[in-house]
């Protein structure tokens, strides 16, 4: 009995070894469970601080391209302003003097008118005065662009020559300007007044 | 001795039983600790990843800020820019007519000229006339902005009066223009020619 009492003490023991090893265990279990479920917890704690980086990842880059896209569209825009200010400005600067131009033709006109008396001996001072002031006048204006449309002879042109008369001379060619009834001018390539013109039919 | 070897059978089944529980167990540990070392590498891992994406946070917060940065930037000098061009634009418009006006200043001075002579009976229509034809030119002018600028009887003033003489005229107040040795123009608000003048010490 005693052996086996020994022996069942010892197998108790054993037993009783094991079971303390199993119950030394168990915390250890209780532990890994715990650092389990903790661990658990912190992995479902980075897996959803990674999905919200994620998203906060993705939403910032979609503002960061669409503020992209904004530069380049503001660029572009800018870009394009520029090109045209400075086209518009161009277009400014070669026309500016149309409106004073228009406004001196009906002067040119009676300056013309003026002068075309018949020198006397005692006009004729006053006229060649008046006549070389009429010049520079013209030159003035022709240095700041202005010329006058060509038209008697010339064949009819409507971007240049405004028909008010017709006639029918046969030694003439057709279509034909032969007469000028009012000088036309022009700026630059633009026509300020087109001639009037008589045109052969 | 049966009982014994029973019990001992039986402890030793039982210590067989905890040994095989223990045995089971062993490789349950082993799982775990491999599944200790997956979730260490595991965590491991997704530290990475999320100093990855914090580091990919900052860059790109730190992009679109400097895109916000650079729109901002663009958007106020365009802006600016429109502004300035504006202005300029204004500018541009209000004195076009300047450089026309400028070369014609000479024309006027010698229409001027041309008309300071007496006039007789032969050349009273034709002076008449000329006349007319500088009255409209001048008010061409006026129409655009132009003026003549005011100075004998007036204070000097430099900067409307170009003093090319001094005299001292007792019975006429000092600084003061006393005589117009050439006519002085503007355009709007700008002088394009100031007067030449006598003024009194």
């Amino acid at each position: 009995m005693e052996e086996k009492d020994i022996t069942n003490d010892e197998a108790k023991h054993e037993a009783g070894t094991e079971e303390a090893n199993a119950a030394e265990e168990k915390p250890e279990n209780d532990n890994n469970e715990v650092e389990a479920k903790d661990k658990q917890e912190e992995t479902a704690k980075e897996a959803e601080e990674i999905a919200e980086l994620k998203a906060s990842l993705e939403k910032t880059t979609k503002e960061k391209e669409e503020f992209y896209e904004r530069l380049l569209r503001l660029q572009a825009e800018f870009d394009n302003y520029k090109k045209r200010t400075l086209k518009e400005k161009q277009a400014d600067q070669k026309y500016k003097a149309q409106e004073l131009v228009t406004a001196l033709l009906p002067v040119l006109d009676n300056f013309e008118r003026a002068l075309q008396v018949k020198a006397t001996e005692e006009t004729k001072s006053l006229l060649d005065g008046i006549t070389m002031v009429y010049r520079q006048f013209l030159d003035a204006l022709k240095e700041q662009g202005v010329s006058v449309i060509e038209s008697v002879g010339k064949e009819f042109d409507p971007n240049f020559h405004h028909a008010v008369m017709q006639a029918e001379v046969e030694d003439k060619p057709s279509n034909t300007v032969i007469e000028e009834l009012q000088k036309g001018y022009m700026l630059k390539d633009r026509v300020i007044r087109p001639a009037m013109v008589k045109v052969n039919k």
